[in-house]
């Protein structure tokens, strides 16, 4: 899409600079913007290129004002504005409202007229699928679950039955919502199944990543509250509650009956034990491994860091002497003492 | 469903204690549970709770009975028993016998009259559908592919050409049988593929979580025995064989050719490498790297604490300087020793 | 398949030792074969083995033949000539040319009349399926995508619209290439989605694993050079660029727009963070967390090593006094130093 620079203003609802008449068709990187391209910066590192650049036009925050020769919308929070820019000028193609011809529909399931339903979509019975939903090709839906208004489920995910997700919520591909969580009791000389049946209850707003899974409850509902956002390759297993704008990265694991707190963010990788609390604003970092509750906002870690192998293989074998060597340092300390 | 709790006594072959004409129609935790409930305790930990209890029964071992002022059923493990009595009270509704009229099913497949193959299920040449077998929307089974017994694929699994899994299976959805494995030789300038002959044999009563993956064989077959239960996000590489009744938690990576034993207990994000054994009986600790064989049943650990990131900070980097501390500590045990 | 050796010795070009006349109908490892069998030793380690086989023939390298009894293939790369083998021995059958008549196809998707398009496949409009490519059953190939020449998807991958993928290719089952890429910005209350506008380029002879993921760039496309190949769970975030014949065991995750050189071998579960650059022909060991970028080649690792869970726990905690332990040590020295 094309618009001027003052026509972006206006939609967006933000102060506008220098020549509104610029026109803008695309968004580039501020040190590869060319003409036609709008672009931005979210701290005052880049305050060299934004002088430098070619852009027609920036998105800037007001006190950058004086280092820029072009155009510019002025805002409080840059990058939010050029979300709302990037999704202007390059609108998403919705699919066709209605149904598939291949879509496999129970006459029981409630279709809304303005839901999109793909190819070889499958929808059990007494499922619901509100307005504006798009149910891409190769998705199953299982019986009873509903799917909110303009949620969009990208090809070949499954929601198994029983399962609620909110409104406004996108599901990437191969993820899955309701499979059993992990429960087994060795019951003289084999594993017995417990059964699960809870749900999964899915607030407004949540994204969840490829291959991600959601299990269901065994007993109660798995929650994950509204606004959340999950990487690919999460798993939330039965009866977690994530709390509501916490943000995890590619390949966290959360283990069964874990609270987890609002607002918090959990980088890639991270593990976080079952049956324990964390709280609100917490921060983990990459490849934590959590064992106990966090009871305080702050941020957390564990990892130990990258060396050259060669050092990384000397270093890592005292790790196995590290109570010697404390317990050795202690006596030193004693016998320095004494000979005082 | 709703039984008597005389009924369940029955039904189970267990031990009734109280009045057996108590109506029970679902399963609560101890401190949820109100009239209609019946709950458990696995542990004198909550013996307060099955003191206060709104339950209508309990599932509790004999020696807490004095304990217990609710009717209740006397077994050795409540827990098993509680998974018994789920499976009662909530029994899964068995999705139709017969081929839907959407599923591709080659001439040559051979399908139990009992089996139930859903929606958009494709069944190549030569695959086997065994009695009373459940494959639900969107699976495929490849050529020559057996299904056992009651086994259950949940939808959009895929099993590819000539594996056999067991019977009393349950596979969720997005996991993947049969697989290639990951062999490659460097061949001058690029990656030569090593083509992976092999198939993969899955025995009796194993579950396979969403998203989970188990690679066929270079050339013998990857091999899981009977009873094991692999979580979420497991992957099971080329010609490994996993021993009877282990259970490994999401996240599990067991690289090529390594031999895990019987019973073992591998928890969340663990991983092993290729060409090792593990002995029977093992428990290995989430996200522990597993770098050589174990040859004694026991617990084995290595990732290393959560700390609040500052104070880890300060000591992660002293990790590089281990070796470095320990020979210090070394040198400044001589300099006492002579000077003792 | 059935060979006479010499036939093998032809077709591969390559040289023949022995009786060309020996019958090879199936290979085995050295230590298994019997006759019929074709093994290979790729190291003087087992020339024990290559002594007392009882292969038909073997692949050595021209320096072992002292060490053999029987017929052989003289090669530089043994392994390399042996995949080559398994090629003729066991060739991969072809599913038939043509599109299946429950695949959905576009009208405006241009098909190659010598693919092979599975049951109920699924190419949406502008999509472009090229020569002698395979696309099995349940595959959704998204808007204006392009499969390359004899590349083939196996059941249930999804291709994102805008996506170019090379000739020669493999996607393993539940893969997803082109969903988006993890970017968020938070707004006042929320995080608002940054609309992820990129596309995914992968080259020619890219092998992808079961259940990976390739999101999308955000602006840019996401690059996977030619001869790149990636095991099962592996994650390529947006604008990463990963350099020519670079592998990566399963379940590595790389964050956004990092950098990878050519040549890598990445070991399974490393995790690379954002917006660094790895060198060429760097190894990373397993489990290993990359915080910064690395500059030269060369051999990086970073985690603990397995200790019993008892020992480890004494040692693990003192992981949290390290740098106290690391300032009294220097204590010490000082104390001595003076004492001197």
């Amino acid at each position: 899409m094309t618009y001027k620079l003052k026509q972006l203003a206006e939609q967006l609802n933000v102060k506008l600079h220098g020549d509104g008449n610029v026109v803008i068709n695309s968004v580039a990187s501020i040190d590869k913007a060319t003409e036609g391209d709008i672009s931005f910066i979210s701290s005052a590192r880049y305050v060299d290129s934004l002088r430098s650049t070619s852009a027609s036009a920036v998105i800037i925050r007001e006190d950058m004002l004086e280092n820029t020769h072009v155009a510019a919308l002025l805002v409080e929070n840059p990058r939010a504005t050029y979300a709302r820019v990037v999704d202007l000028l390059y609108p998403q193609q919705q699919p066709e409202k209605g149904v598939h011809s291949t879509a496999c529909i129970d006459k029981s399931a409630k279709i809304s007229t303005s839901a999109c339903i793909g190819a070889n979509v499958v929808i059990e019975a007494g499922a619901e699928i509100s307005d504006d939903a798009i149910i891409e090709a190769g998705c199953v839906i299982g019986k009873n679950s509903q799917i909110g208004k303009s949620t969009h489920l990208y090809p070949n995910v499954t929601v198994y039955y029983g399962c609620r997700i909110g409104e406004h919520c996108i599901l990437h591909s191969s993820s899955v919502v309701g499979s059993d969580g992990f429960g087994f009791e060795f019951d003289k000389t084999e594993w017995l199944k417990i059964p699960q049946v809870g749900g999964v209850r899915i607030g407004n707003k949540v994204e969840i990543g490829a291959c991600s899974v959601v299990d269901r409850g065994a007993l109660n509902d798995t929650v994950i509250e509204e606004g959340v956002k999950l990487d690919n390759h999460v798993q939330i297993a039965h009866n977690v509650h994530v709390g509501a704008h916490t943000v995890m990265s590619r390949g966290v694991g959360v283990a069964g009956s874990t609270i987890i707190g609002k607002n918090c963010l959990i980088a890639g990788m991270v593990g976080i034990r079952d049956n324990i609390e964390i709280a609100d604003n917490v921060t983990i970092t990459a490849m934590t491994m959590v064992t106990s509750s966090i009871r305080e906002a702050g941020s957390y870690s564990s990892p130990t860091p990258m060396d050259d192998t060669r050092s990384w293989r000397k270093n890592s074998v005292r790790f196995r002497q590290l109570d010697n060597m404390a317990k050795r340092i202690r006596e030193l300390e004693k016998l320095i003492k004494n000979k005082g």
